[in-house]
C-alpha cells in the first residue's frame, strides 16, 4: 500500500527541510513531535499538521520518520508502538536499531542542512534501506517524490558514506581551523589562505582524483621541511601528532599509487 | 643601488612564472641556470637570457634568485661567489642558510604554481626578508614591481605561514583522498562529495572563521558515532589514529572557544 500520510519526530534543520519537501509533494503531514511544543508548533503550522510533545499522541500515519540526533533514536523507537513503517534518517546508525518494529527502514539524506539557507531538496541524494522488499518499494516511492537521486544502500555502506563525509568535510574544515590558529600566532590574517583553500577544493572536485592533486613537503618526501614543521609544533602535541600521521599517510598513499614500496 | 639585472637558478614552475613576471616588468634577465641545459634553454629563450648548466657560468647580475627545491638551496648557495644580493624563494628555509654571503634575503611567493595554468602574478602575495635595511629596500622595489601585495616577514613567521598552508591545503586535500578510498570500499563514487567539499571551503572562506562552521560527530561530542567510525577504521591503523587525533583536536577547539573545560 502506497504511503500517503506521514508523522515526523523531530523539528531540527533536517526535519524542517524534509517535512516541507514532503508537504510540497502532496504527502499529508499528520503530526510533528518535539519535546519543545513551541518548536513542534512552528513547523507544524507551515504544513498544516498537529504539533505534539508526547510520543504516544502522534497521529497514526503510513510512515513515521525519526528525525532526531543519532543518540536519541533507540530510546524514541522503544516508545513507538505501531505497525506503520518506522524509519530513521541517520548515516551512522544501523537499520537494526529499529528491529523491534514489524516494518522499518532508513531514509538518509546525504547533505548538511542549515535552518537558514534555502535548499533544493530535489538535488539531495537520498539513500534508502528497509527490512523487506515491499517496505523498500514503499520507501523508494516517497524518496523518488522529493529527490531526483535515490539509491538503495545497506547499513555498513551507509556508515562508510558518512565516514567519508567526516574526512572530506568535518576534518578538512578543522585543518582550516588549525591553519587559522597558526597564522594568528604570526599575526597574519586567515584571508591569506582564501585562494589556496578554494583552489584545493576546486582541483579535487574537478579532477575527481585528489591523490593526483597532492602537493606539499610530505608528497615530495622533503624530510628537512617536515622536521622544521614538527619542531614548530612542539608546543602543541596534538597538532604535532596530526602533522606526523597525516604526513605519513600522504607518503603511504604516494607509495601505493606508484608502487615504490 | 636599484636592482636592474637578475640571474635565476632553477627552471621549475615557480622559476618560470617569476622570470616571466620580472621580464614583463622590464628587468633584464641575464642568465638562467638548470642542471638540464635543455630546460634552462626553454625558459631563457622566452626572456632573452643566456641558459647555463654550471653555476660559475652565471652572468653577474644585481640580484641572484635561487629558485630550486628547498633541500638544494644550501648546496647551491655554497657554490655562489658574488657580492650581488642573493635570495631564495622558500617558505620553510630560514634566511640564515644564505649568511655566507655579504648581501642576502628571501623573496617568498605565497601561492602554488602550475606550469600549465596562466597566472596573474600581480595578485600573488610576496613576503620579503633581507640581512639589512638597504637590501630589504632594494628587494621590496623588485617585489613591488611584480606584485600588488608585498610584506616584510621574518623567517620564523614565514615558516608559520608555510605550515598553515600545509594544514589548509595539503592536509585538507589528503582528507579528500582518504574519503575517496573509503567510498571506493563501498563502491560509491567520489562525486557524491563534490557539493559538500565545495560548500565547506566556501563557508570557511566567506565566514573567515572555520571554527564557527565546524559540523560533525566530534563537535557534537557524539561518542557513539565516533566509536562506530573508529571500529570501521580498525583495518587501517594510520587512518584510525588520524580520526582519533583530529576528533580530539576538534573537541579541544570547541572547549577552548566555549570555555566549558
Amino acid at each position: 500500500m502506497a504511503i500517503k500520510t506521514i508523522s515526523v519526530i523531530g523539528s531540527g534543520n533536517l526535519a524542517t527541510h524534509l517535512v516541507k519537501a514532503l508537504y510540497n509533494h502532496h504527502f499529508t503531514i499528520k503530526s510533528i513531535f518535539s519535546r519543545n511544543i513551541h518548536n513542534a508548533g512552528m513547523l507544524a503550522e507551515k504544513v498544516n499538521a498537529r504539533p505534539v510533545s508526547v510520543i504516544r499522541e502522534l497521529a497514526p500515519a503510513d510512515l513515521l520518520i525519526i528525525c532526531t540526533t543519532d543518540s536519541a533514536i533507540a530510546e524514541i523507537s522503544s516508545q513507538i508502538i505501531s505497525e506503520s513503517l518506522v524509519v530513521h534518517t541517520s548515516g551512522s546508525t544501523p537499520v537494526s536499531v529499529l528491529n523491534c518494529h514489524k516494518n522499518f527502514g532508513v531514509l538518509y539524506p546525504f547533505q548538511t542542512f542549515s535552518k537558514f539557507a534555502e535548499l533544493d531538496f530535489s538535488k539531495v541524494p537520498l539513500f534508502v534501506e528497509a527490512n523487506n522488499a515491499n517496505n523498500l518499494q514503499r520507501l523508494k516511492q516517497v524518496a523518488d517524490a522529493i529527490s531526483g537521486s535515490v539509491e538503495e544502500l545497506d547499513s555498513e555502506s551507509r556508515l562508510k558514506l558518512h565516514l567519508s563525509a567526516v574526512f572530506a568535510c568535518n576534518f578538512s574544515n578543522h585543518m582550516y581551523t588549525i591553519a587559522k590558529d597558526i597564522l594568528q600566532e604570526a599575526n597574519l590574517p586567515f584571508s591569506l589562505l582564501n585562494h589556496l583553500i578554494e583552489e584545493t577544493a576546486y582541483r579535487a572536485v574537478n579532477s575527481g582524483n585528489p591523490a593526483k592533486c597532492q602537493t606539499g613537503p610530505a608528497v615530495r618526501k622533503n624530510m628537512n621541511v617536515l622536521g622544521n614543521h614538527q619542531d614548530l609544533l612542539a608546543a602543541n602535541p596534538l597538532w604535532q601528532k596530526i602533522y606526523t600521521f597525516v604526513s605519513d599517510s600522504i607518503m603511504e598513499s604516494e607509495e601505493k599509487s606508484h608502487g615504490t614500496l
